[in-house]
């Protein structure tokens, strides 16, 4: 028999996400944050809107959730009315929130004293390719969860890893962000550069994206850079909040990452120009400030 | 009539540059550093093999050179039987060598002097790509110089940008090898933090790649530097003058470029520790050295 699902989070991706399960035939129970959203969800997918999180992890046998941060994860797993109140011996929990590996181990202690198994699924890919169940999705835990929970994540990603133990998925996902961050620095400041030389810019993307300074960022962030729309895809608190997750885990293992400090220097810059809430394409903003020209 | 060509500098990647031209059909007389190198290579391509610089100068109405750096290039278009003593007004020089915009503006000012004119076009694409005459073309310098040399250059590119004045086509090119490197300097950071941390190196290498931290540099460079396969197909040595040229220049215009430094002291790091002539993959060496961890 196929397992119940609760998913735990309807935000911009949750949503998504969790429509493809609904898609693919699994019963499925959701609850999120703001009031009202849950029910309106259900009545569009065939799904059950519940009150609380421990009601969903009653109805489930796997309880998937994607917060925002840590803190949210702690608080549906842990907190009041949370996962772990509902004295479900055997459920699964899985986590595709990003929230840094020590989060997750954490998390993952106190729910096995309740009988309760997790795994760290963090993922890649934005708005589209949650829509189109084409996310990366890379997995920290036991190999027997993992396989327990792979036709669920099937169903919402196209490249799905088992990359490690518990919290391998989230440290994975964090370097992989905090290479994203220091390849969109060194981008930002060589536009800069090429600008201050009187390179003509639409020259420099043709010629660098053919070439091997090119990189992921430098498709996704040279328009927005150029055009100083910072509408937002990735938040830059939310990108700083990575790369020092990332960091702190670099701290543990002894391992220096120059080019992540670098990056993490850069985005503490650019929030603190006011811009924790824009796109984080807005870091060109410091390099122009820092070189005194505006490209 | 179709303009007569001259091509100094028959190495890995002038001698294919070269090839290109004499398929396409121009009349093509040639010198080499290597003595008895340009014999043979102009027997095999129906190509006038000359012995000195300015003779290849006398018969041909474009000079392209193709060679290692700035030094050679002052060497063959100024020294003694250079390219300036052929006293032939109306020549054009087009340096497709890679040797920083400071150079090529120097070598512009002296020819000028002798009514040659100049103009810079470094390329990127490494051997199969000269060969199959794909290769990225940047071009500084004049609209009618640039337009001249455009028959020639079609033959050996697949992309020919004129990208600005003189020296900017050698601007955007150190430019795009600073993106390269410091790119390469957080891979190598990112791949020795997750070996540190217990990632699995193979999913690390497939989920990355499918995410916003990727780059050419994880293509390229990952297998090698995961191997330790310092197999020369682009020199530490090298690279480091590129950065250096690249930072030199923002200095000029007072751009900071803070990841491009930190490249420079990994390169520099690599040099030291005997990786001169190796292939630049060889930065992970000085990553895992600071580390303490080898992936």
């Amino acid at each position: 028999m196929r397992e119940r699902i609760g998913f735990l989070g309807l935000g911009m991706m949750g949503s998504r996400m969790a429509a493809n399960l609904a898609s693919a035939g699994f019963e499925l129970s959701v609850w999120s944050y703001t009031p009202g959203k849950a029910q309106r969800w259900a009545d569009e997918h065939e799904a059950v809107a519940l009150e609380r999180p421990r009601e969903v992890a009653e109805h489930s046998d796997v309880v998937i959730s994607m917060v925002v941060d840590a803190e949210q994860v702690r608080s549906i797993l842990l907190g009041e009315d949370g996962v772990a109140y509902a004295a479900r011996e055997g459920l699964l929990c899985v986590d595709m929130s990003t929230i840094g590996p020590a989060a997750a181990i954490d998390a993952a202690a106190a729910l096995r004293q309740k009988g309760i198994s997790f795994i760290d699924a963090p993922v890649t890919g934005s708005l589209p390719r949650a829509q189109a169940a084409t996310l990366t999705i890379m997995v920290g835990g036991q190999q027997q969860d993992f396989e327990r929970a792979l036709p669920a994540l099937q169903t919402m990603g196209a490249v799905i890893e088992h990359v490690g133990e518990l919290g391998q998925g989230q440290m994975l996902k964090v370097i992989g962000n905090a290479l994203a961050a220091a390849n969109a620095a060194a981008l930002a400041e060589g536009l800069v550069l090429a600008s201050a030389s009187g390179i003509d810019l639409d020259a420099f993307v043709k010629v660098t994206s053919a070439g091997s300074g090119t990189s992921a960022q430098l498709s996704m962030k040279t328009a927005a850079m150029r055009g100083h729309d910072y509408t937002p895809l990735f938040r830059t608190a939310h990108l700083l909040k990575d790369v020092r997750l990332c960091l702190e885990q670099a701290r543990t293992h002894g391992v220096p990452f120059p080019a992540a400090e670098h990056a993490r220097e850069l985005l503490n810059a650019t929030v603190e120009r006011g811009h924790a809430q824009a796109d984080y394409a807005a870091l060109i903003e410091s390099v122009e400030a820092l070189a005194g020209w505006h490209i």
